[in-house]
């Protein structure tokens, strides 16, 4: 079993594999039979196959042979790599959702938003710094960060833990993940102190995930296409970057690390955008990639809530509580129904969530993966059907008493 | 003016630019007339964009909306983010042109040939180093490297310059690029003491650029579509990788810096390298881009060597000299026709032959930034055919001695 912290949303492990050496990989998009493991470590965003699949080919990119013979994409933009249609497509989606402000904005595109979080911690740090600035962000924080700021041993920055404990007086970057993965909360910087700075990881900040209840403005917010439309597999991330040096040290962090973004992928993550910005107005007769999010992930919500109050699981297995708030986009009150449920365990007979769970053939992700304890795990809410009936199907058989 | 060795290929100059601050920028595409400025300056293949609109829709791609909606391509490949389809393609392609081996080799796609070389130095240095791994290229090297050694200060590896002055006894890396970036010339390993390793970055051992003499067969090779057919803008690279266990840390690289590579742009690069092994046969009878780069690139070096001995310039600007090599695929003689002019200046009151050539509005590569000295410049062969024809009347027209 691979464990633990230094592993990125897909880790190496076969998605298909129950985490045992035993076990013998079987089709990853295979029908699961009864005795199967279900793997809900990672967040792959599988749910969104249906929707794309049922618009059938309006949504088809054709990409002509002669497109991408060039490395750049706009020589008047500062970011030359950046499509100028998929920058119209972005700021255009904003303005509609509401979700962040664009105005007075530079929009810096990446491999994804992991390349984003990278160039912004090269653009935030002096490259004359006497010792490694810190890096920290609140537990429960996403998993993949220690080893994505350490992976390299820079002398830039370094991993630092969490940023309720930091009490550093030196310069800080604290990365804010909201609605954070895994717990699916609001969150807000929690150190606050001079000569800090602050990354906003909002790739959840999308309706069908969490009320939007104002326009984000922080100085550098992050954003990706993996989690709003499901394709996680283009690898397009944006920034939305306030200040004009750090943005264009964002550019150079990408020159240097890659020479760029694929445009093939902008292209198409740009025609994906003017979709979804035309499908979501209120009279369009095609349900939109919100419209579809918010259906499913209510469903799942609510059939993973009645899952374990019916298997009298309720004081045991605890899922976090989200407030009711009015959500701008779709102008009702509604409360989050995030793309992991994070689980706390309340038995004392269980130690650790994740090998018990492990023990019913359900991977899930290891709450010290997230600074947390064992006491926690991260499931995966936005996989395929048949993984997550598999899963409630398990849950509704769980005997907590059965395993001690 | 931007200078020197940070620049990675494309720098964050506009291309259009004529370098100085009082410059109007003008459309990169647009005509150029007499007195503009030429720049050379960076190796942008927009060479093959005729050829690809030449062949009209024969290379279109159709993308469907549902593709992409996983992280994964192959849970069954240790490199999951691999398209099976990429990899059989590269596999076919190299195994047509004879340019590398192929049999027990581990395949590894990156976002460009960039990445893989920052996966490859990953891959290839302990993480429990006392000191960072020295890493060295001959000179002159590929301007970008130093830069993408230190950019992040690691603590696992340092530039430590010119491969042919290192004598450390301590493990090193060094960089070999064959045919050479810039002077197109064949390059081996030239430091070759125990605890060494190396990366060759093959991006130009491609027939329309060199004679293939054999198969390469180093244990870790890099290659890249951008001067292979000019889609540069797709961002794909692979490496070839002979230790399994050196592939898994350039995987793991990946999955933590960029989460995997564009599938959109492997699926279009699949296609690309499927219909160039197609036409390269013998008796297709469409031209194939290696037919049409050879003959392009052989036009213009004609045009380059002509131009400087009809302005009298033939003991003033100097040309490597390329022997003759039997080349497997062409099954023909040929001299190299590389991708970039690597010119030195002869003239004693020419210090600075990019300072002249600008003076001049040719913008160039200065020989300082690839480790050598400013009596070098190095000259893009493969943009655009205006640019390259106002060189060649720039040149015809200049007067070494008016600047004295």
């Amino acid at each position: 079993m691979v464990s633990g912290i230094e592993q990125s949303e897909p880790d190496v492990r076969d998605p298909s594999s129950n985490g045992t050496s035993e076990s013998k990989p079987e089709n990853y998009t295979s029908k699961l039979s009864a005795d199967q493991t279900v793997n809900l470590d990672f967040g792959d965003p599988t749910l969104y196959e249906e929707y794309w699949k049922k618009m059938e080919n309006k949504c088809d990119t054709v990409i002509p042979g002669s497109s991408s013979v060039s490395y750049f994409s706009d020589t008047k933009n500062f970011c030359w790599f950046l499509e100028p249609e998929l920058e119209t497509q972005i700021r255009k989606l904003h303005s509609i959702v509401g979700n962040a402000a664009i105005e007075g904005y530079h929009i810096v595109v990446g491999v994804g938003s992991s390349q984003l979080l990278s160039s912004a911690l090269y653009a935030l740090c002096p490259k004359d710094t006497p010792e490694p600035i810190s890096v920290v962000s609140a537990v429960p924080y996403y998993s993949p960060y220690p080893a994505l700021v350490d992976h390299l041993q820079s002398r830039l920055y370094k991993w630092a833990g969490d940023a309720n404990t930091f009490n550093g007086e030196k310069p800080y970057i604290e990365i804010v993940c909201s609605p954070n993965n895994p717990d699916g909360l609001i969150k807000q910087a929690v150190v606050n102190k001079i000569g800090g700075k602050e990354i906003h990881d909002l790739a959840y900040y999308w309706p069908q995930y969490t009320a939007i209840t104002a326009p984000a403005d922080h100085d550098l917010m992050l954003f990706t296409a993996s989690k709003l439309t499901g394709h996680a597999g283009s690898r397009i991330g944006w920034a939305l970057v306030r200040d004009e040096k750090v943005a264009k040290q964002m550019v150079k962090y990408s020159e240097i690390t890659s020479i760029g973004v694929s445009k093939d992928a902008q292209i198409r993550i740009a025609q994906i955008l003017d979709f979804l910005s035309h499908t979501c107005s209120p009279d369009h007769p095609i349900e939109s990639v919100f419209d579809f999010g918010l259906r499913r992930m209510t469903e799942r919500w609510d059939r993973l809530r009645d899952a374990i109050f019916e298997a009298n699981l309720s004081g045991v297995l605890r899922l976090p509580e989200f407030p009711e708030n009015l959500c701008r986009h779709f102008k009702v009150q509604n409360r989050a129904r995030p793309a992991f449920a994070w689980i706390e365990c309340r038995a004392d007979e269980i130690e650790d969530l994740e090998s018990f769970l492990r023990a019913e053939r359900v991977l899930t992700r290891n709450g010290k993966s997230f600074g947390s304890t064992a006491k926690h795990a991260r499931v995966s809410m936005v996989g395929d059907d048949a993984t997550f009936h598999r899963f409630i199907h398990k849950l509704s058989a769980i005997n907590i008493n059965k395993q001690n």
